[in-house]
């Protein structure tokens, strides 16, 4: 057993639906999250930064002792996830796969339809994937860059996030029969999107998916938390605003004790300097 | 990708459960499996015994040039996995956590029971890992030495079968929730099983719930089989008798094209010698 915490990093708030996802399914293990909402979204910015940006996340949980790295993040995944995991001796976990894997099982038709950022809809990754386990399937992508700044700003509800959605999702509608969220954060528009796309068509989580991976590589090497241990709380660090993301993360995640800190990613990283 | 087989072993014919699984899964892998069915049952056997066969059996497997292995046998799982996976440089994939992992998922009361060889409960692995993830939980368990040897002589259908099986788990009937079947060989008795404890008592089998992890880690260590790659046959071997176990497999296994060989094991390891 290994009682250090499973760290998560994200580009803002949208690895905290996969969070959730792992608070139902494993409520013993403890959390450490770094979410760079100051410089979300990742996903219209060049591969490169995505890159330096992501490592400096990687690297702040490395600081934190965590026994298991998940990139809790589309984009991040799409462009780093490889090097990521061939440089460290912790498990490192991507969503891609994993929603990957639950589309091939979830669809009847082969029809896939993938929105994600306009990173991870221009790496081809998804299809890639998909085509590899399943030739025949047909996947159609959709880049959605309007959806992270709404959910990141707190509009999930509002008038401007059923526009953007309605108006997004047109493409798609009647093409699929099966939708991958391949962005973390877009569970928090499920509701609107099952609406726009129609209430037949499965809507694949990505991160959900991917803690069922993280329990079987939890049990694979040996690495659970044993739950006779006297809980510690979950920590959620952001380069933005500890307000806005506290009340998210409050909204969004079961009734457990948290705290929320800002951090300055950078200074953090540096050595102690005068 | 990586377009070599996984490979299997089994005392005999059980790990067959595991493979029947893993073709509807994941069609595209292709299989190669050795049960030792001359030595079988593995359950009574001292636990020194049981590691050298279980070495002997991966061995044979890594002459294969197999990616992964799969004990799929939790008498050879509970004594040998740890040190298997600690020694081999390809992944090695056990039977009982993702039984374990299943159990605690599917008991709705916490009255978790086991069934499985002597040297399968004797090892009390099953109780370990599930009061290690789920302190709570109340484990029953009971060896069923008639069980396996009722299979391997294909008599899963016959009235010596069900007396056996009503008699060894009346101490089981009315005390749980959840029986894990903790031998990869109890799902040929599956049906009888589920009569004499009741249809709402939900039977977890430990082989099947693996195919999970099989997948998660083929993905995770990037060696899925190119499904465009021309299909190959899958190879079985035994040192029993072949037509017993082609017999067996042949009822058991859907309808893809596969060998069955006699080997005889420790001549096939030596190195050839005039």
């Amino acid at each position: 057993m290994d009682n250090r915490p499973i760290g998560f990093l994200d580009s803002g708030v949208g690895g905290l639906t996969v969070v959730r996802e792992l608070m139902r399914q494993l409520p013993h293990e403890q959390v450490v999250y770094i979410g760079d909402s100051a410089r979300a979204p990742y996903g219209p910015r060049p591969a490169e930064q995505i890159k330096t940006y992501t490592w400096e996340l990687v690297n702040f949980l490395r600081k934190q002792d965590v026994k298991m790295i998940v990139l809790a993040c589309n984009t991040a995944t799409a462009v780093v996830w490889e090097d990521i995991k061939s440089q460290l001796d912790i498990p490192v976990i991507g969503v891609i796969m994993p929603g990957a894997s639950a589309a091939i099982k979830a669809t009847r038709t082969g029809k896939i339809g993938i929105i994600g950022t306009p990173m991870t809809v221009q790496s081809d990754i998804y299809r890639e994937k998909i085509t590899s386990l399943a030739p025949q399937s047909q996947v159609e992508s959709l880049a959605c860059p309007a959806f992270v700044p709404i959910v990141e700003s707190n509009q999930m509800n509002s008038p401007l996030a059923k526009k953007a959605v309605y108006e997004t999702l047109a493409p798609l509608v009647g093409q699929v029969d099966t939708l991958i969220l391949g962005c973390t954060h877009y569970p928090l528009l499920r509701p609107i999107i099952q609406n726009v796309m129609g209430q037949e068509v499965a809507l694949v989580d990505s991160g959900a998916e991917s803690v069922r991976d993280i329990s079987v590589l939890l049990n694979y090497f040996g690495i659970n938390r044993d739950p006779r241990q006297p809980a510690q709380g979950h920590r959620f660090y952001t380069t933005g605003g500890a307000d806005s993301f506290a009340h998210i993360a409050g909204n969004w995640l079961p009734d457990v004790p948290f705290t929320v800190n800002h951090i300055d990613l950078v200074a953090s990283l540096d050595e102690v300097t005068v």
